[in-house]
């Protein structure tokens, strides 16, 4: 079966987007242009041809709603991402909403899948579309830590440019104690990238386990070996 | 004139120590013995020589208090650092503290300097020490802080152990957006070497200054290009 990887892009303090993002600014408070310089490594294909091969191998796609577009609420506007007509996924992405949405298809494959009943089934969904392939989960930071948090994610691709913002969307915020293990890391012209295998999610014993809820089932966590107690967490679902 | 320098040991989320340090628990809450893992790179120095070389290739050092040791208040225990009799300095060090103490020389070379009047006291000691040579500032994360806070820092090395903690103290907290140019970045096998030149330190305009004050004089931070106002920070010194 295929591996659930996830890539993001951050600067090197965490952050993969700053404050009060809106349509106009996607990245929000980035310090005056620095969200551009934050995607600048693809703009370089042959210096980053390899990592940027990598991100859209995944047969199917997760991504946050936040990420798909700046629209709240009810879906009264009709948004189809940031990507236009021809979105680089070419598979079908799976959106996690709360308010339901017909599947959208666009142009050279790429079809958006809106989920409203949570990270698990929007994983087994893309799961299912994947087949033996690998599901990605693009993003943003917090979708990503939602999926961190539950134990789902194998491998984390880091791409890291050389910013910090000191405010903002942090991957790991939420996140439990991991234990990883280093694949390659690779400076290029603008970015660093650093990717780990996820080898266990492991809430200490040491550390307050009161944010995690004891389920009884949660077979899906458990090929994470766990240390600790092995509690499964639970999050909420993005808007 | 030489650098000044920051070698740091973090973990993947940016901690350099967990929460409730002691005598008895340097990292604090570390999971559970993930804070020898942090610096288990230490313990192959086929596998990073290069790094560790460097780390100890400055002509005089600059360490917190809380890096020094636990001790806290006036100096009533005698501490002389977690290094035994032959500390790796064999240089002078500059312990930052609120409490007077006379210089602790110790084999092999190494001394501490006991500086009580803040961050650029201590860095004007060790420039005097190092002469022509480089001066480091060895940790922990809220020292390297200030420093980074203050624009006085040329190179940021960082040491990145494949784990993730989640709470603690953590670089770049409260540090301003800082635009930094890659050197280099490597993985081993227990650490991913990653070294950034520090090219500006810039509180941006759209970003709250309301920490940083103002000050007439600031010519050690104007060696830095800065964007936005210039403004310079002032940070307490540490206990």
């Amino acid at each position: 079966m295929g591996r659930v990887i996830c890539d993001l892009t951050i600067w090197v303090d965490g952050y993969a987007a700053g404050l009060n993002q809106s349509e106009e600014r996607p990245f929000g408070d980035d310090g005056g242009g620095w969200g551009d310089r934050l995607h600048a490594w693809y703009a370089d294909p042959d210096a980053n041809r390899a990592e940027i091969e990598r991100v859209t191998a995944a047969e199917a796609f997760i991504m946050g709603r936040n990420m798909f577009g700046p629209v709240r609420g009810g879906w009264d506007r009709q948004w189809n991402g940031w990507w236009g007509d021809d979105p680089p996924y070419h598979a079908p992405v799976f959106v996690l909403t709360h308010h339901a949405r017909a599947p959208q298809p666009m142009t050279g494959g790429t079809t958006f899948h809106f989920v409203t009943d949570g990270i698990e089934s929007a994983q087994a969904q893309a799961r299912t579309a994947a087949g033996a392939g690998d599901v990605a989960v693009v993003g943003g930071a917090a979708t990503i830590n939602q999926y961190l948090a539950a134990g789902l994610i194998d491998e984390l691709r880091q791409h890291i440019a050389p910013l910090t913002l000191g405010a903002g969307t942090r991957l790991f915020d939420g996140v439990p104690p991991l234990d990883l293990q280093q694949v390659s890391a690779r400076a290029t012209t603008a970015v660093t990238h650093v990717s780990y295998r996820v080898q266990s999610w492991a809430p200490s014993p040491e550390r307050s386990t009161a944010t995690f809820t004891k389920e009884s089932s949660c077979s899906m966590r458990k090929r994470h070996r766990t240390a600790g107690d092995g509690a499964c967490s639970t999050s909420p679902c993005p808007s």
